[in-house]
């Protein structure tokens, strides 16, 4: 059976996400529903930049936003936007060759929080990296939560979505890129050299990176741990991994 | 009003959570409710755990379990313990000395998220650090989620509560801590010298730290950002800045 339309729609809730969907070019955004009575500075810059864009808005009850909230943490504020699209891996290394840099990636291996998730793009636009790579099993895939977790940086830094990372990282591997997966039973991140095209390996937040994928990486990183339990967050991991390597870039 | 009892309790939820906290003593764990038909190691484990700590543990249903539920995502098992207790600040300084260590501390300036605040209480404890102190007003403080999210640190890494914290970072100057702010318009991290007694002060996911604190602060750090938004998620750039302060520590 089809439907009037095969594309479909995802929503965009807060206003910080709102915002840095129309800046980012508008293209995506079909529609913004703002809360009647809501007004103030971000308020008036929405509008603004939703006029520059001919987006339409609509202004409706609370009761109506919460209906169409995914979240419930709208702010006052939603947008309907094309789905979020994934890019493909050659894309993502195309993007490098085009700034002249050396190719700087993360692979998520099934991680399962969208906010983590969405920290995890955030981070990868902030380090500049080139894209980021994800799987499609048992793993979060983008929806509304991530995409406001990225506080807007899933409309800058591309995704792409791979059945089999270990393929992936393998294919990659011949086009030169060296792979370090975080591990806590690894190597000090200070005592490796994490320079050139690096791809990054983050695994899922309870097993950690899967056994054949640790299995194709160069190294493995681990973060020096102090402390009383096993492990950090994720994105945090992800964070602390990420800016060691752009450290050792200089 | 009196109840019966003046003990509040609070709710631990979920297999790692719960077992962190038995580990850690088990004093505080008051009851255990497992969901009927859950066994497995992890389950095995805390079965053994509450036995050695004569711990009471409820066989109950799925639909109980819920109904006891703060966060919705309790995998089966909830502990019920006695509320989360802070410290004084002068306590954690008591702790740094007796590790005969520089005193190294988180300060949270209104930190609203749980998710962020338990991932930091986490981070806290990975790093060595002797605690976290987190202000009263318009702040998360330690709930079941900052729990669950801390992955069992909340029973290490000691947290005090202040009410001015622009008033605590002027008491502890006087004893020789320095205070470094995270903050974007701030000196690069690498550039700046960040060994010693250190205060790290993080400020509000969106407002990030108030004036009056930044005014009290030493130094001003930022986090290097090639990105094309604002900035990283609060617990990110916590663990960024944390580790930047560890490696310079060597």
């Amino acid at each position: 059976m089809r439907t009037g339309s095969n594309e479909s729609t995802n929503r965009l809730e807060g206003r910080n996400a709102v915002l840095e969907a129309l800046r980012a070019g508008g293209r995506s955004v079909k529609k913004i529903y703002i809360q009647i009575g809501f007004s103030g500075g971000s308020i008036q810059t929405i509008l603004r930049e939703a006029k520059q864009h001919d987006t339409m808005v609509s202004f409706v009850t609370k009761e109506r936003l919460n209906q169409i909230s995914e979240t419930e943490k709208h702010q006052g504020i939603i947008a309907i936007v094309a789905s979020y699209e994934y890019t493909s891996v050659e894309k993502i290394l195309a993007r490098a060759e085009e700034k002249g840099e050396a190719p700087f990636l993360f692979l998520l291996d099934g991680l399962e929080d969208p906010h983590n998730l969405g920290a995890i793009i955030r981070t990868a636009n902030q380090a500049g990296t080139h894209g980021v790579i994800i799987t499609k099993h048992r793993a979060s895939g983008l929806t509304a939560t991530v995409a406001k977790a990225s506080a807007g940086a899933i409309n800058y830094t591309p995704v792409a979505q791979v059945t089999n990372l270990a393929n992936t990282i393998e294919q990659l591997k011949k086009k030169g890129i060296w792979f370090v997966c975080a591990d806590m039973l690894g190597t000090r991140m200070y005592d490796l050299d994490l320079r050139g095209p690096v791809g990054l390996v983050i695994g899922n937040e309870g097993q950690g990176v899967s056994r054949l994928v640790k299995e194709k990486c160069d190294f493995i990183a681990s973060i020096p741990m102090k402390g009383d339990i096993d492990s950090l967050n994720a994105s945090v991991a992800t964070g602390i991994l990420a800016y060691e390597i752009l450290r050792q870039r200089g």
